[in-house]
């Protein structure tokens, strides 16, 4: 049994065969059994893509999913996460897929349940699967990480999935650049450096745009403006090179960070990224049960 | 693979397929095998009875649900249906049952996915499953519709069933007339002719009630007159043929279109209406993967 | 096929078999098989942790379940629950749990429908799933009723589950007494004897708390005070006897009814009967169809 909490905390070689299990699982459509497993996703912010995304992977595998509805639960009464968790343990269920608010949610419950409990997301935290789905979409493209160039576009400060991604890929041997608005910038960031849009998309194998979380934000900017000043746009799309692709977790704000025309266009890998995602939580899932 | 949006676009044999497979598969209690197959109801709308009649008919083929919740999706947040669908079927849903309150919502959905899109009743558009099963509920009873005298009562011009019926009836064979208040009256039909509910429910094999929209009305009527001067009252019902039958879509304002004690005497058949709606849909889930 | 609506109007030798069928199912990890059944939870009260106790019984017996959610519902337009059942069956749901704000809301279900009914709780009346699973907590730890001292403490006036327990555990032998605040005691009750808590719990084989219920508590009290005067704190359960256990239906008041470090001491069985009641419930199940 063990936990997923965090791709960083793992041994790059761990790291590798979530990845190398995920493309194996698409390639060969054959999955690992866990039928007769109860699990239940506890999602207290909404992300029906990541929520279902993590059902569709239960039900690969056989599990029993007993559903969980965060609005109607005792939660909003004042029970504890624990709490909840300790009732649903008690009442059968073997493992966790848990999204909420609340940086490092997961701190108490790790230590106190063996069963496992999966992080689909905590506060401006961490959410390892999203990263996870990033990486085996590059590796699905390319074969390998070492020496590619993969510059992150936009709001890096507000994402969790950027300064996840951005360390892992170093580890794995990538070259990482970041193009984002100076409103952006992340101050505390050390690794990777700091370019222009228009300097690195001609060298980038792979353009990874970030979503503007417009929810986080405390001061407005100018949306009108943004795809032209900071944006994916089709001339700047026409200076990629010709293996390089297109990468963005959704949702989309269309026609602010990349130019509509764009997202279904040959270099997008936007909904193979929805798609290794499934792969991606089957991979978790093996991981936690079985090793 | 085939969508189903609406019956009228349908060539005259296929709907007879539909309504004789239903039959057969009630009564042999035996259905298509459609198990590995995904699939996702997304109701934009409340029904409860519609929703729970599809699950119902996926659980009996075996089907594998993932369930939406639209009350909690992004479409909240301004993503759009075809966004949605194109997450949810980037994730693996293979089928989408659609509710929308948009008249042919459908419309860039057919033609963008090659996955089955079934309409589960488009704003005041149409429903046709509803249709089917009121197909499908008459031939059980008379084994054919040549001849038939159908009176559809009541308020026509906001339902999008009556609409949808009477052309599939009239192209059945079936002659067609409606007993409606001179203000609900459909300016706009041109088929069947108007007569009163006194004067057709003597002659009347079906007698097809329509539930009084309220939630559409612009102006108020008077409801509490209604079943003594338009509705199907026990007097009425006591001039019906020996072997004519009651029919109404549910949900029933009792005492309103029709007299409580009649809702489950035994010509009514409401509540095998809600019955054949299972296998109404069943056939159309047979329909849509194979043929 | 059977309702099962209170344990009251049970005969005691069937009483005996729900709890020894339920030790034993527990005991052997295995289940009835109801598979091909369907089965529907209809809750107008949210309670997750009964809710998804019944679901947890009824996917390890390999029930279908039909997901009925009560707040996007007809009844929300004034449908009836005797429209609901009556459509739901229609549908082909074969079972129904239903929680309801209405004291005796089975009344006109159980004369009318030949499906079983399970009584999940019913307003201020009963929730006899709650009392069987207390039942066969007792049971499990002393393998037998008669003469064990069983205290009852806290909140009796307004808790269905005190009266309920109570009675059945005096027709199977226990001595009952009630540890009670003077103005939470409920002068109708003629059996057990009232005392105080410090005088009850030295001689108690069971000490079972109840959760205060504030929400339907019209005067306040002093909850700052409460566990000094009337709850169970570490100096009192240290007069407690070495066998005696500590039970409490949950959700807890954290340090109100309960010292919080009592909780998940070694005398508690408050997560043991969360779990017995996935038990208590697969034993209802079963004796609903196969009595």
């Amino acid at each position: 049994m063990q936990h997923f909490i965090s791709l960083e905390n793992l041994n790059i070689e761990v790291i590798r065969e979530l990845i190398e299990d995920a493309i194996s699982f698409k390639k060969r459509n054959a999955y690992p059994n866990l039928s007769n497993h109860y699990i239940s996703n506890l999602f207290f912010e909404n992300s029906t893509r990541t929520k279902l995304s993590f059902e569709m992977a239960e039900k690969k595998t056989g599990m029993e999913i007993i559903y969980f509805d965060a609005e109607s639960s005792s939660i909003k009464k004042g029970e504890t996460l624990y709490d909840t968790v300790k009732t649903l343990n008690s009442i059968g269920v073997e493992c966790f897929v848990i999204r909420h608010w609340e940086d490092r949610f997961y701190e108490n419950l790790i230590s106190k349940f063996d069963v496992p409990i999966i992080n689909a997301g905590d506060g401006c935290g961490d959410h390892p699967t999203q990263s996870l789905l990033d990486l085996i979409t590059i590796q699905e493209e390319f074969g390998e990480f070492r020496d590619l160039n993969v510059v992150i576009v936009g709001d890096v400060v507000h994402s969790r999935v950027a300064h996840s991604d951005a360390k892992i890929l170093q580890r794995l041997g990538a070259n990482i650049s970041f193009a984002t608005p100076e409103f952006w910038r992340d101050s505390t960031m050390t690794m990777g450096r700091y370019t222009t849009i228009d300097e690195a998309i001609p060298k980038a194998d792979v353009v990874m745009l970030l979503r503007n979380q417009n929810e986080r934000h405390s001061q407005q900017y100018d949306e009108g403006n943004f795809l032209s000043l900071y944006g994916l746009t089709k001339e700047r799309a026409s200076n990629m090179k010709a293996h390089s692709i297109i990468m963005h977790p959704a949702p989309i704000n269309r026609g602010v960070e990349i130019d509509e025309d764009l997202i279904e266009s040959p270099k997008s890998r936007i909904f193979t990224q929805m798609t290794n995602g499934v792969f991606a939580r089957i991979s978790v899932l093996n991981y936690v049960f079985n090793s």
